[in-house]
């Protein structure tokens, strides 16, 4: 059986994601981070998604290397969400300096001391090309350096890369994802705000794949 | 001004590319990690010759990660420090799973926030081979991801990839390092054990340099 370690944000991409890696048979074993994020409600819908899915569940503590770096609207309270839909200044104001290489790097370290084959995370080919860090060349790159960090050989996945939002919010139908328990919200707050750049994602997604928005959102 | 930021361990070779770079007229900043070793004087020594040098001071702690991942002789006092010579059997007990992807990782997510034009570290000739992520593939593989991480290009630099560790300490005797604040010792005393495979390089790197040793073993 192919054991596999998710980065898991408790989103509806890495929930999705694991439904599928569990319906191919993997072992799958998911990982959270906790780097300080406002939006901490994630951690907890990451937990029940593992525990509704009876998958192992960890989070890795990166806060202290987190709060060193710099001011940003995710993991500083003083710093606007920005809202509506994303744009390249809004989003400059939302990224950790070194964010996804430090996710990939942790769960690699997770997947070596486990004899693990693979990382796998929710890439898709929706995602904003402004993060350079979430690029195909910025992966392929760090997926080469993983392979060589160690004895046993451990591959970095992005098994949606080819799909938009919309076409996994249908893959998650075909599983049959709770996805009432997954979390978007930038915010903070214990609802989804519905106005965050990320809630209205989520929302466009629901309505694209003609699927039923499961979502309470508070405005 | 070229910024820096130097991965420093408060050992001998990080210390001599720390004084290096200064030399050459460089902006350093210095980052320690707490990945919860054993051998944690090395930290109080990093702080101690960042202070002789007036460089800024960083320890980002990483022990939310290291602890999740893994038994190894550097962690955890529950395993044995090997003595004498590295060989590979007693050497995989020191390894913490993607550690070096982690120190660097970290280092870069502090470079990008300072807008600091490199990571520089002290991976030297004599590194040994049968550390996977030390060898030069890795290292420039992680370059490449490094530098396509962020919207501000950051290099990986190994200025003295080309020396062994008795080049290194001839080079800093050129440049009047005060290596008796430096810490080599893995086994977490208050004085070098004399024994343990750094301590045995380090006695090692000042006799074929013909420098006087300035550490006090205990054996």
């Amino acid at each position: 059986m192919k054991r596999t370690v998710i980065i898991h944000s408790g989103g509806m991409d890495s929930t999705v994601l694991l439904a599928h890696l569990v319906a191919e048979g993997r072992e799958v074993h998911a990982l959270s981070v906790d780097y300080g994020q406002r939006h901490r409600r994630e951690l907890v819908a990451a937990a029940e998604i593992c525990a509704h899915y009876k998958v192992p569940h960890r989070i890795a503590d990166l806060r202290g290397v987190t709060s060193l770096f710099g001011a940003n609207a995710l993991t500083d309270s003083q710093v606007a969400v920005p809202e509506g839909h994303y744009e390249e200044a809004s989003m400059k104001a939302t990224v950790v300096p070194n964010r996804n290489m430090l996710l990939i790097a942790t769960a690699a370290a997770w997947a070596m001391s486990l004899k693990a084959s693979s990382v796998a995370y929710g890439a898709h080919g929706g995602d904003h090309a402004i993060y350079p860090d979430c690029r195909p060349a910025f992966a392929d790159a760090l997926d080469k350096a993983i392979r060589l960090a160690d004895w046993h050989e451990v591959s970095l996945e992005r098994p949606f890369v080819g799909m938009d939002k919309t076409a996994i919010v249908k893959r998650g139908v075909e599983l049959g994802v709770p996805f009432a328990l997954t979390w978007s919200c930038y915010v903070g707050g214990d609802r989804h705000c519905g106005k965050c750049g990320t809630c209205v994602e989520r929302k466009e997604a629901f309505l694209r794949a003609g699927v039923a928005d499961p979502t309470p959102y508070a405005g």
